[in-house]
């Protein structure tokens, strides 16, 4: 029972992809018997950059849920939860915007690199800009000490720290915990492309329910050095999309450091590695994918899994607003 | 059972005074036999910019309660009820700052002049940049039609109908009305030391709690003309607090009239209206002190007059905010 609390999860805007499964999904399959794991299925968070199309928002709570349960999270060790039905987080989100002034939010590096790249400028979403406070309700309502994030999201913790300690100095006494941000080892894995971001909408990702046919067709498009052009050339290992995939998934380090010397030296052609990164992807993603189909066919066993998480999360959230509230001195009836 | 309904309240940062009383309070004892009338006990609201003093704000909630009462507000046909205990206003209020941006806000001529006047700066707490957001959640979450609000107040109720609009429009269905600003005829009773603004803070204001010594006290202290030095002299009416403060009690309204008239020719002097201003005051708080101090005897019967209010406006703000779920198609469990 002394677990340490983790709280993680993703924005409900579609179906996850291998870069979720290795980044943190399968971060997550450890968790799960270590940590005492809360999974937030963030339809809520989804909204800030997508209320005008909540129906994305919705369908995605089933197909998320899908990819947890299809890569193995187990619903008896972790709980899954859904962010909207979970009432104390929006009141402990507009309590810590008290504690938080606009220029601050404005400082958020998170905020003001994603304000950017979203093309927001003066037109953000107040929702948007606010979201550093909810996520800081997130995190607290559960009492979670350790928080999974990407590089890039570790401000946000800071900021989620700070709110904390601003309410327990108020209160008086150490109600919430402070967070540790992890940050996973393996760096964000890129589009089948190139890009930086593998996402749905760039299509450039490949889905944890991708046919057999699309997986192939993913790998075979997949950029390489676009300078090794006859196998007999050195190639590029840094950058090349199917090595950084083959860093990611490939188990067998010592075959992949010996295969990474021999494309270096030359004499080892794309097709080689493709195949092999091929072989991997279909090994690891069959399972998933015939796992999701058979769990698709049931979404009411899928609803009332969600349902029970997100009434013991809701038992959770409560007891800590309650605590929150009391600590501060305000009137309960 | 087709009343406008009507939704108005108070922040609960301390006691109500006759400035209160003259602006709102005397206006809803009329609207309570007219309209479906819900009175906020503003707490959440308060914190905005009383975070770090949730004390002050947590027993307000009684003493604003004591009031409402007391001037003859019947809890059988007003409902008065707790902000902070209605998960739905929070709710709503996260979702609604999706559909305004942040310069939308931070052009609110309300909010412009009230960070001005608070000599917020940079610093402002996001909860009060947010405030709008948060009273059009109020107003929308219990369909209000009318809204008693200062002058100051109307771009609020525009940045609601905004708000209220865009919910409608993604939801492809009018969920929400829109609701009218009334603002009360009488403009804002100024300080008993002739300031814009009577407030407890300021220690310009009459109680409405005020025992006679403390009335007689004010009154006398009171700003009239200062060149109206000599009875027999002309004086001034226009600034001149006492006449302010007969406009806004003085029932008979032809007395008045004449009285003014000699007080600007000369020969009435300030001690005359002095002491027609305080009959009045003390014939119109006295009643009120009184039932006030009876109440207050018996807090544990107005915490549960609270408590029942709140639970009415609970079902009320749930039904809506489910409304507003589905009609935007979000999940719903």
């Amino acid at each position: 029972m002394t677990r340490p609390i983790i709280l993680t999860g993703d924005r409900t805007t579609g179906p996850l992809h291998i870069g979720h499964y290795a980044g943190s999904l399968r971060n997550r399959l450890r968790f799960q018997d270590s940590h005492e794991q809360f999974l937030l299925l963030a339809d809520t968070q989804a909204l800030t950059d997508n209320a005008h199309a909540p129906g994305r928002v919705r369908d995605s709570v089933i197909e998320v849920a899908l990819d947890y349960l299809a890569v193995g999270i187990d619903p008896e060790k972790s709980t899954i939860c859904l962010q909207s039905h979970l009432p104390a987080l929006a009141e402990l989100s507009m309590l810590y915007l008290n504690f938080v002034t606009v220029a601050r939010l404005e400082r958020n590096p998170t905020i003001k690199d994603e304000i950017h790249a979203r093309g927001f400028g003066r037109d953000i979403p107040a929702g948007f800009l606010c979201y550093p406070a909810a996520q800081a309700a997130d995190i607290t309502a559960f009492k979670a000490t350790v928080v999974p994030v990407g590089e890039d999201q570790a401000p946000l913790i800071e900021q989620t720290n700070e709110i904390a300690r601003r309410i327990n100095a108020v209160a008086g006494r150490n109600i919430l915990p402070q967070a540790r941000a992890v940050i996973p080892r393996s760096g964000r894995l890129p589009g089948v492309d190139g890009k930086a971001k593998m996402s749905k909408s760039g299509g450039n990702a490949i889905a944890l329910s991708a046919s057999p046919d699309t997986i192939s067709a993913a790998v075979k498009a997949m950029f390489t050095d676009p300078n090794h052009l006859r196998v007999e050339n050195p190639g590029k290992v840094e950058g090349n999309v199917v090595f950084n995939y083959l860093d990611a998934f490939d188990e067998d380090r010592a075959t992949l450091d010996e295969l990474k010397a021999r494309y270096r030296r030359g004499g080892l052609g794309d097709s080689a590695i493709k195949r092999r990164l091929e072989d991997i992807l279909q090994a690891l993603i069959g399972p998933i994918r015939e796992k999701r189909a058979a769990l698709a066919r049931d979404p009411a066993h899928v609803i009332e899994m969600i349902r029970r998480g997100t009434e013991k999360a809701r038992c959770r959230t409560d007891a800590t607003r309650r605590e929150i509230v009391e600590g501060l001195g305000l009137f309960m009836l």
